[in-house]
């Protein structure tokens, strides 16, 4: 699959914001942006990280081609010939960093830093933006109810609903990072080596005169991963006596009757009226897979009422993150070079406390107990403050109630912001997706399970350095904040 | 933009099933299959049908690549090689059948009718109803701000938030159907036609020291429609105050202030002291645009306040459609060949009422009267059906409760389920957008307003035939329903 056809997926301002510098000259002007969030969804206690794979390929194949200018040129009158031929040898030649996919991320802390020309990081906002606010959105809520299932087998089904097909795909992939064990969508697969998972539809049973003769002629065809579908006419009375009979021809095939699935009714009963009856069968190994409209919340509910579920397809909630559609991810300016080369920080003031900004081009740091191995807070520094980085003593504070506070010292500081692109190259390989679903279990075990709880999760902090917060102050009030 | 790379844009069930009807023989038996939706989203009381476009090129363009059948064959070893080249010769040779882009459409009625080798008919569910379900939700999103913006300048503006890259520009053209303006998104610009609009962010005036500057800066790059942001510091001191003296040596060139836009504080407020102010110096003509988490209840609501805006920019809460962000289109079999090759229709029952679907290959038509001119409910017939097609009296009931009843005569039928493709070939060239943004338009003028307002609507009746009704209660009650 080609990412080469991108360079026109931005908003129409970002080029005329590219123009306007290009008309003045300030366009090879260093610039330094960062995207975040404000506001964790669901109300969750972390956010997943995820879209860098997808954001790294974007940035690398950035090009326009000659069909876009053409295309901008009779967009626009007032572009001078000069800019396009600016265009037509456009390159991100900048540097950027982000925290690896599948960390654990928290509002207000930069997860992707980029410090290039003016003229290539205006560029890149919105494609940044989007694939970072989808992608870590659905690894997010792919993650809650990965806590939910525990050990339990998870399946995204969820491609019918996805808003189009590349939400189909990155979204089987998030989930993937956050711990799910396949998807049933073939091109995700094929793309990103997910495993995947599908047995029949309503519509193979509907397809034959009787749900014995399909669920036999199905087992027949693919005899080694038999799961069937037993919710087409009445899951009690005939889709589970049927698999059993099912079953009994496989066993005596020397095959085994792997698994039944319920897509109706409610599953707690269904479920453990089918376990009792395959049991008593003498099948206690073939699983139940339950879909139908799962979300964390109704996995948590069976799972209370003692449903005898073991594996949960997973679909539009997911797909969607239907109870919150979208994650505000943001991409601010927070530096910029000045006529004299020197760098500037940059703040956004608003009557609206919150969105003020955080001036300078900022490190995260993740501060761990050398002791417990738990996290204690995320830490964020000035770029170039070095007590953080050799374990120094360091306050933390809190940077809307300052006067909370504590001073630490036997702690590792992981940086988490890693170089991905230096000087427009492609610093290092990516990590692998398995590398990256490993890297996330990882993460969460350093975490106390207050932050991870689904409900009313505990506050984790993200604290300012002193430097960080001094520069702050400083801007916001010489702009009268 | 290739569309040729969705063969594999399904679940792997379907696969499945395809390789289980190869091997018991039935690969070849004819199918139909309906795609219709269940409930409208959003209380509307009414849909809009998109998607088409993307599921011709889709279909049009269906193979499976020597890589697509590789990987197949590494992820099942069961696939007999045979049915691998079934699969490296599969074309999509059947018929499809579809309402136009633009149609208002209903619950329960045939939107889409696949009527093809069960080989072929089951491959393409999945993407179908992806394309379909996204596209035809955020044109009914769009439809609602619309209603509600009359004839205010829409403009979206979405592709951040958007859930990935193919929801921003199918999600942009969606809404441009349903009577939007214009996109932010370039690539949705280039590929579809759809006009582009964007000005400059916060960024812009960051990137210089004064708000003044970075106006006249801009405005001298792109004089020709200069719109500014007027809320990176402070909306009524600071922002509109510059605009105003930019605008002053604008008109001095000759040249205009085209508008301003608001994107933070309160917008009915905003609006109105900048409209006066604006006025007051002499700028009547230029327009006040709004954004910031705009949907058709914030606007309907700013409108009453008497906000003075002139345009309005809609981002997330329309390109994912935030308060229901998925359509449960489903499709459905309805019909199959048997050994002796005659169809069968086919009934699904379900505990769940609303869940039974309508047996046979059916047509679906409008019933107009000839004297208003406004559609007095939609008419679901089985194929073949000669009387309503002749405009013979008909009656109309209602399916949930037979009793509500009448019949009409003086109508226009018209038939909305159109040849698409037919033996495989697609039957004629696809309308422009144009041609559907103004179909869609006619189709609005078919209603009474009762069925278009945004709140409690009035149920448009959607009607069986009494021979669809009685083939219905035929097979219910031969599956003991």
């Amino acid at each position: 699959m080609s990412y080469g056809d991108y360079a026109l997926h931005t908003d129409k301002y970002q080029i005329n914001m590219m123009y306007a510098h290009w008309v003045q000259g300030t366009h090879n002007r260093m610039a330094v942006f960062e995207a975040y969030f404000r506001k964790l969804p669901f109300g969750n206690g972390f956010g997943v990280f995820a879209g860098l794979e997808r954001i790294a390929a974007y940035i690398r194949e950035l090009r326009f081609t000659e069909e876009d200018v053409a295309y901008l040129a009779e967009q626009e009158e007032n572009y001078r010939p000069e800019f396009l031929d600016a265009l037509r040898e456009f390159r991100f030649t900048g540097h950027l960093h982000a925290v690896p996919e599948g960390t654990l991320v928290f509002p207000n802390e930069p997860l992707i830093r980029v410090e290039a020309r003016i003229f290539e990081a205006q560029l890149v906002e919105t494609a940044i933006l989007n694939f970072m606010n989808y992608q870590t959105l659905i690894a997010t809520k792919a993650a809650r109810v990965k806590l939910v299932a525990g050990e339990d087998s998870l399946l995204e089904f969820g491609t019918r609903r996805a808003q189009e097909a590349d939400a189909a795909i990155w979204g089987a992939r998030a989930a993937y990072i956050a711990g799910f064990h396949g998807t049933s969508n073939l091109r995700a697969g094929k793309l990103f080596g997910i495993p995947t998972k599908g047995t029949h539809a309503h519509a193979w049973v509907q397809a034959h005169a009787e749900e014995e003769e399909a669920f036999l002629r199905y087992a027949e065809a693919l005899p080694d991963q038999v799961t069937l579908l037993v919710d087409t006419y009445d899951t009690l009375k005939s889709g589970v006596p049927n698999a059993i009979k099912v079953g009994r021809k496989l066993a005596a095939q020397g095959k085994k009757l792997s698994g039944i699935r319920l897509d109706s009714g409610d599953l707690a009963y269904l479920s453990q009226q089918a376990r009792r009856m395959l049991d008593e069968a003498g099948f206690p190994d073939t699983k139940i897979m339950a879909s139908n409209d799962l979300d964390e919340h109704v996995i948590f509910n069976l799972k209370a009422q003692g449903a005898r579920i073991d594996a949960w397809g997973v679909g539009t909630q997911l797909i969607t993150a239907a109870d919150q559609p979208s994650l505000g991810g943001v991409y601010k300016l927070t530096a910029r070079e000045k006529a004299d080369g020197s760098y500037e920080p940059v703040i956004k003031v608003s009557g609206n406390p919150e969105k003020v900004t955080t001036p300078g081009k900022k490190e995260l740091y993740r501060i761990v107990d050398r002791k417990t191995r738990k996290a204690e807070a995320d830490y964020i520094a000035l770029d170039g403050e070095e007590d953080v980085k050799q374990g120094a003593r360091i306050k933390l504070f809190d940077p809307i109630h300052p006067y909370l506070h504590k001073f630490v010292e036997d702690y590792e500081a992981m940086a988490l912001l890693q170089p991905v692109f230096r000087d427009g190259e492609l610093v290092s390989k990516l990590p692998s997706l398995e590398e990256i679903r490993l890297y996330h279990k990882q993460q969460l075990s350093l975490f106390w399970p207050e932050y991870l709880r689904k409900l009313n999760p505990a506050v984790y902090p993200v604290d300012l350095s002193i430097a960080a917060w001094d520069k702050k102050m400083e801007l916001l009030h010489r702009r009268g904040g």
